[in-house]
């Protein structure tokens, strides 16, 4: 698979999930609800329909593809799991938690609206992204909805996504009597990145593979991709985060190192973090060995998270 | 029944529930989880586990038992809406929301703990409710499981809870260009407490009725019931931010009306709320006509709503 077929598929992909997220974030309320206040979801709007690689829901789609199966189901499947990643960044921003004035290149939630406002907001695609779930819109099954449910809290809270951000914090040095961050060994830090950014991305291949209505094997080896391909997101990341400028990313960069947050990349350098970089997408690559070329544009996703410039 | 019979039953299903929560909330991760972080499950257990009167799981509890269902799932099920409260509770306590110092007599989370611990707090909690729900162990029948998620999300998003939050900070005026609170009619006022906590209180009755296996008969009565009960609650809590004093409540008080807040209170007056009060907790009892005796707690729940003096 070539580089312009993979962007395709990307696009389209994130072009797919917008639609659906825009759907599922419609002024107007759904059967159950009282209303939906105009200032909520505006901000939740805001909040979520302004792009991003989307990368999350794409690794969901096309490991829902693998076992053949796409449409709408899908869709609010990986919808749900960007609702779940756009919450996570509202609240980080929060001036209380990273205090960052930028995303993607425009205001934060809670500098285009509040902070109330924003807690606000990320309460709700947190629970939008169980009630998508929940709806027997997605999925037929009553069995495959629940594993769904079960599979992105369990990714997502204080065992996940939230128990991460917590231990980023207290890497900081945010709860150290001297402010200084903490000196972070190998284990730690692996530990924090496979909660704070690793397990929603497994998550994401992994609930591919179940609304994909894939067996365990299936099920188990889009784990270990997701789980791979996360400890070479965080990578990459931090790498990127070292060398790049704020004019490409859009975001305050250098931040990191600044603070002197401990990062597998100070911990190592940077030729042998690449090195375990490059190991990694081999390890996914190997993950996907028991699927034919239709496996290609997952192989490729992890070069791409791998070698991605922003 | 008599009042005595009825406190035992509220103070027996808090007990269990209690325990149900400090289970679920133990300093060991469970299958799936990376790792608890102490510092996160710890303020969490603060919390949650500090009594109050668990009304909402002991309507869970009770609606339930009208149908014959009793044990862990019911109580996991209780814990699940228990869990949602709490959550809200730390969310709205928040500086940047209510900016409350005390909660149930205690220093609320952000001041015992700190502000990005207690948003953490937060959403934790709320993932964990639908993680609950979404388990096996609250109930071998996939369905049953994946209608509770359902229906709680429902009550707790934009739609409900957390919408309801939003039209409440818009009443104080926190967004009008000069402060003042907005002049609100009985219907704008009607929905925001059906939002803010009609919904959840409706949900909690309900979802009894659903690990109940109730028919739909069954689960239309308990909500039907459970929304007079959320009603009377509101006017029942609105007389008593106009009449009691902090030493009984354990929580500022007079604020709602210092703020100039409207509510069904300062809208009709002190009498016809009190008469709009019993009113309700006749419709309550109506909605339970179908029940023989069983349902006794459940009526009398509802005039213990009405007349509690805390």
């Amino acid at each position: 698979m070539n580089d312009a077929t993979f962007e395709t598929r990307l696009a389209s992909a994130g072009e797919a999930v917008e639609e659906t997220l825009a759907g599922l974030l419609a002024p107007k309320p759904i059967a159950g609800e009282i209303a939906r206040p105009d200032r909520l979801i505006e901000a939740m709007r805001y909040a979520t329909l302004n792009g991003g690689k989307r990368l999350r829901p794409f690794l969901a789609v096309e490991a829902a593809r693998l076992f053949g199966a796409e449409g709408p189901g899908v869709l609010r499947t990986a919808a749900s799991v960007e609702l779940i990643h756009c919450y996570s960044l509202v609240h980080d921003d929060l001036p209380a938690m990273d205090d960052d004035d930028l995303r993607r290149g425009r205001p934060t939630t809670h500098r285009a609206y509040d902070d109330a406002t924003a807690i606000l907001v990320g309460d709700s695609l947190l629970t939008l992204a169980f009630d998508v779930l929940a709806d027997e819109k997605t999925d037929s099954d009553p069995a495959i909805r629940v594993a769904l449910v079960s599979t992105l809290a369990r990714a997502s809270g204080i065992g996940g996504m939230a128990g991460g951000q917590m231990l980023d914090l207290e890497a900081e040095g945010r709860f150290a009597a001297d402010g200084n961050p903490l000196p972070l060994g190998d284990t730690d830090i692996l530990r924090l990145q496979a909660m704070k950014t690793g397990a929603l991305l497994t998550a994401s291949a992994e609930m591919g593979a179940i609304v994909g209505r894939a067996d365990k094997n299936g099920r188990d080896a889009l784990r270990a991709y997701g789980h791979m391909l996360g400890q070479a997101f965080q990578i990459a990341d931090d790498l990127l985060d070292v060398e790049s400028d704020a004019a490409t990313l859009g975001k305050a960069t250098g931040k990191d190192s600044l603070m002197g947050k401990a990062t597998l990349v100070g911990l190592w350098g940077i030729e042998a973090a690449r090195k375990r970089l490059a190991g990694l997408v081999e390890e996914a690559e190997k993950a996907l060995a028991g699927f034919d070329a239709r496996a290609d544009v997952l192989r490729r996703a992890a070069h791409f998270v791998a070698d991605r410039k922003s």
